[in-house]
C-alpha cells in the first residue's frame, strides 16, 4: 500500500491527505437540516449528516488528492451511528480510488494491539469465515507501550501489505512535555524514530517502509533532524493550514527524491468555506470550495518539494 | 463516581475489576454455536456470541466485584456489531450496578481529544438535543501527547463526575523501552506521574482524584515507587494472574488505608473454566467457573490490602 500510495502521490503531484474530522461546527447548516429532516435531532441524524458532508466532499477531491485520513474520534462521539458513518466513509473513499489513513491512534499490548490491528487493517475470524471490520488501508499507532504494542500491527500490515504511521513527534504545543525530554542526550522522539526504523526494517515496500512516521508540521527544525534519522520512513505531516505550518516550513519533511511525505489539511480543506478567501462558495458551496483550497494547498506545498 | 467505585471496594471487600476481554478462544464452544446458529458464522454471530458471553459472566460476578472493564479491542475487531455488543455490555452492567471502566487506551490533541473524552465520558449535542454515545464510568488514557491530550479528558470528568486512569508503567514486557527511560536521572513514568498528580489535583473527590493511573502489577518495586510519588491517585493493575502478578505482588499498590488500588483479572476469571482448577465446571458452567476464581482472587488479595 505504501508503493500505492507513492504512485498516487507521483501521479497527482500533491503529496497531500485530506482530514476528514467533520467536527459538528464544520458541517454547513445545509447539510445537517436536510438530515436531520430526516432522521431527526438523533444520533442516527448526526451520522446521516457527517456521511453527506464526507461523500461531497470526497466527490470533490478524489481526482486532484491521493488520501483522506477521517478522524475516528469525530465519529465515536456519535456512538454506532458515528461509527457507522465512518465506515461508510472508508468504504467510499476506497470505492473512488483514495487511499484511506485511519486516524485512530490505538496501541495496546499483545493480543490487545492484535485486535487493533485487525479491527483497522486486518481480517477477523468468525467460524469458518473471514471478514475485514473497518479496512483502512493505514492506520495511527501510538508507541508508549513499545515494541509489544506496534509488532502485531506490523504482523498485520505485512500480511496485508498495509501500512502505519507510529506517533514521533505530534504537532500539539504540549508535545514537547514527555517527547522533547532528554534521554542519553536526545530527545524521547528521537529515540522513538530509531524504533520506528527498526520495527519498519523488515516491512519494506520498494523504497519506503510499511512503518511510518506522524511528525508535527509545526516543529520544522525536528522535522529536519528525523527526516535524516529514519530516510526509509515515510512521515505523515499534520499541523499544516490551521495549526499554523506553511508550505515552506514542509520542505525539510521531504527526502531529496521530492517523496517521503504527505501532508494533512484538515479544517482548511473541508471547512474552507468558511474562511474569508472562499466566502463566495457559500454554505451550499463546501464541497467546491474545499476543491478550490486543495488545489491552493498544492500549489503551496510545490516550494516544499519540488527541487 | 471514584467516590462511588471506592465504596463499592469496601463494601464488597474486593479492590478488584474483572477485565471483560472476550477472546474468541476464551468463548465457551456452546455459546459461540448457539449464537452461529442464529445469526451464522457472521460478525452479527460474533457479536451475539460476545454479548452473551459477557451478559452471563455479568450476572455471575455483579454481587461479589465492583467493577468491569470491558477492553474496546477486543469488540472493535468485530466491526460495528462487535461494538453494539461493547455498548450493551456496558449498559447492563450498569444496570447490574458496576461501575465500568471502558478500556479504550484513547489519546489524542485538542478537539480530537475532546470527542473521545465525550464519546466515552459525556454528551454530544445533536441540534437541540444530547445523548450519551458509550457512556463508561472511566475510561483508560494515553499519555505520550502531553496535556493537550489529557485535559479535555479532565473537563469532562469534572463535569459529568466520571474519572481516568492515565497510563504511568502499562505491564508488558517491553513497556520499559520508553518508560523506563531515565530524564534528569528518573524514569519516563515518573515524570508522567507527575503530571497525573498536577492534573488530578484539581479533579479531586474525597480522598482520591477523579484522575487515576495504569501502574502494571507485574512490576512491584516500581508500584512501590509510583504509590509514594501518587498518594491521592487511584491506581489500576493490570498484569495479576495470567500476566503473571500474585497477591502479595500488589502489596505495594495499595496505600496504608488499604485503598488506592483496584486489580484486574481478564483471562483468570473469565476463561476460568479452562484452567485445570476450575476443569470440573465444564463449558457450560463458566460463569459459575469465572464467580469461583473472583472468590479466590479476593481471598488471594487480601493478603495485600488488608493490614
Amino acid at each position: 500500500m505504501i508503493n500505492e500510495l507513492i504512485k498516487k502521490i507521483v501521479k497527482m503531484e500533491a503529496p497531500i491527505v485530506v482530514g476528514l474530522d467533520p467536527m459538528e461546527n464544520y458541517i454547513p447548516e445545509c447539510v445537517k437540516s436536510k438530515a436531520y429532516a430526516e432522521f431527526g435531532e438523533t444520533l442516527a441524524g448526526a451520522g446521516e449528516a457527517v456521511w453527506q458532508y464526507n461523500k461531497a466532499l470526497i466527490d470533490a477531491v478524489a481526482d486532484i488528492v491521493p488520501a483522506v485520513k477521517p478522524q475516528i474520534a469525530m465519529y465515536e462521539q456519535f456512538g454506532i451511528e458515528g461509527l457507522i458513518a465512518y465506515k461508510k466513509t472508508v468504504d467510499y473513499a476506497k470505492e473512488k480510488g483514495l487511499v484511506v489513513i485511519g486516524d485512530v491512534k490505538r496501541g495496546d499490548i499483545g493480543s490487545t494491539s492484535a485486535a487493533y490491528a485487525t479491527a483497522h487493517l486486518g481480517k477477523v475470524k468468525v467460524g469458518n469465515n473471514t471478514f475485514a471490520a473497518f479496512n483502512e488501508d493505514f492506520a495511527t499507532v501510538n508507541p508508549y507501550l513499545g515494541t509489544d504494542g506496534i509488532k502485531p500491527f506490523v504482523d498485520v500490515c505485512k500480511a496485508e501489505k498495509k501500512g502505519i504511521f507510529v506517533l514521533v513527534k505530534t504537532s500539539n504545543p504540549s508535545s514537547g512535555e514527555f517527547q522533547d525530554r532528554l534521554i542519553d542526550g536526545r530527545p524521547l522522539y528521537e529515540h522513538v524514530a530509531d524504533k520506528v526504523c527498526e520495527w519498519g526494517a523488515d516491512a519494506m515496500g520498494d523504497a519506503y517502509s510499511y512503518v511510518g512516521a506522524v511528525v508535527g508540521g509545526t516543529y520544522p527544525e525536528m522535522g529536519r533532524v528525523l527526516r535524516k534519522a529514519m530516510p526509509k520512513t515515510f512521515i505523515l505531516v499534520p499541523g499544516y493550514g490551521a495549526q499554523g505550518a506553511k508550505g515552506a516550513d514542509i520542505a525539510p519533511y521531504f527526502n531529496a527524491d521530492g517523496l517521503g511525505a504527505i501532508v494533512n489539511s484538515s479544517r482548511g480543506i473541508i471547512a474552507a468555506y468558511k474562511q474569508e478567501a472562499y466566502a463566495n462558495y457559500g454554505d451550499a458551496g463546501f464541497a467546491d470550495a474545499a476543491r478550490a483550497a486543495a488545489l491552493a494547498m498544492k500549489e503551496d506545498l510545490k516550494q516544499a518539494w519540488m527541487k
